[in-house]
């Protein structure tokens, strides 16, 4: 599987040992560094999530955009020899920080990439500056799963199938590109990250991607958190909690909007990012 | 009673006649109109709401704030001939934005600003462009009236009674100056001030601040609906209601923060207002 073509971008594709875990991710542009973690979605990687995103950030920071353990071209063990939770994600994504040599950096988390952002919060505080946890995953919701999440969990690896994915994933008003509704198609057809796509989504199910709201509430770091207002996975009420136990927490709601304001919502979304990171930069 | 003295600060007190009632605004700086309306606490006026507010935001727009019927140094008709109502600010702020030749102006409203903001998207719509609701009255409170609110409705026009309304309407943070509080006490003491304090006082404990859902819905213009997390006055489940009701608004929630973002928070809310009036322009 080859990484896709940046040419014309300014982004440039790199990996670095991570603890072990050869580890791939994009980077642009120059400045403070500032760190993009993708969901867990059927498809998702680096280079899907954030590549226009990269280039808008890339105007005024470093940008550093990994693939999380289990997806796009960073290793994806066997689930025979790997546990694809939670706490696991947040240990590569740690190691990933530690090996770039960053700490207090900035993190922008959306989904199960929030999950593991505030995984890292909590467990190695000091690798961490400030955070953006947008539709972010963390806590349980009320009503779940929601019809949106379930066409996630229940991806039926066929073309037909990542439509609906993506389409439980977005707001009404979005209208997926073929190449995208493609790109995260063949993706999943990699018997590697089928494997750990399959393990993902099983422990997603039990849970693991929740936190004890007293873990939640140590993270003392500036922290916005962004939710669409059409989000049908990361439901207002969960963004309206993550508000309530994050002392030092903004809320930015979006509307017309979904799971994936990055994309959805770009220019809106790097701006408010932008605004709430100079403004609460130590 | 005099204007306060502006000297330095690049603000200007003007009088127009608004459909009959002379009313005083304050005004500074170039470019598009941008309108901010004061709350409706006991001592509230343009000078004490907005003033640190308008020179931030006069380096970039035309800031127009002008005092409310009853308020400041606008006619504070006798309650015997005039009904402190929400219908009749209403109709006193559209008759001043007409007076000044102003449409699809972007207006700023603070509490009971914001109420009288709402009114005018409703009844007169073409005179409003972008709306920005900051602990927005217009929808009623589950909990009411909170110990904050009673603070202020129950105002005793004394120096203490006016620190316990400006401790019951910011958060825990905010030290008021010796000044504020003695220049909205000194205010309170005007004869016809009081007067239409205690008239506007009365009519808000019967709810007529409060929109029916329904009207709250036709607003299509493009929102943001900001609230401290700590105002016990327009608490947080309002501002998400209004996040429901108001199809094209965006939220922004302040940590730290009470009633008076454009106070407590100024630079934090005014760069909130500004990027947001610049990513929602028609």
């Amino acid at each position: 599987m080859n990484v896709p073509d940046l040419d014309g971008t300014g982004v440039v594709s790199k990996f670095i040992d991570a603890a072990g875990v050869r580890t791939h991710y994009l980077e642009a542009g120059q400045g403070e560094p500032l760190v993009l973690v993708h969901g867990g979605g059927a498809g998702a990687d680096a280079y899907g999530n954030w590549l226009d995103c990269i280039q808008v950030f890339a105007k005024s920071y470093r940008v550093i955009a990994p693939d999380m353990i289990g997806f796009g071209y960073t290793d994806k063990p066997s689930p025979e020899v790997y546990v694809y939770d939670q706490p696991g994600r947040n240990k590569h994504l740690a190691d990933f920080l530690e090996a770039m040599g960053l700490s207090g950096v900035a993190l922008v988390g959306n989904s199960m990439g929030g999950a593991a952002s505030i995984g890292v919060a909590i467990d190695k505080p000091s690798l961490v500056g400030q955070l953006v946890l947008m539709g972010s995953a963390g806590l349980p919701i009320p009503e779940r799963p929601s019809a949106h999440l379930l066409h996630n969990l229940h991806y039926d690896f066929t073309v037909e199938g990542m439509r609906r994915v993506v389409g439980g994933l977005t707001g009404p008003d979005f209208k997926p590109s073929d190449a995208m509704i493609q790109y995260r198609y063949e993706l999943c057809e990699d018997s590697e990250i089928k494997a750990a796509l399959q393990a993902i989504n099983a422990l997603t199910k039990t849970g693991t991607l929740n936190y004890p709201e007293d873990a939640v509430r140590q993270i003392k770091h500036p922290t916005l958190v962004v939710n669409g207002k059409e989000d049908g996975v990361s439901i207002l009420p969960r963004a309206y909690r993550f508000l309530e136990l994050l002392d030092n927490s903004w809320g930015y709601i979006v509307p017309h909007c979904g799971h994936w304001a990055m994309i959805e919502r770009k220019d809106d979304f790097c701006a408010a990012v932008e605004g709430f990171l100079a403004r609460t930069k130590a």
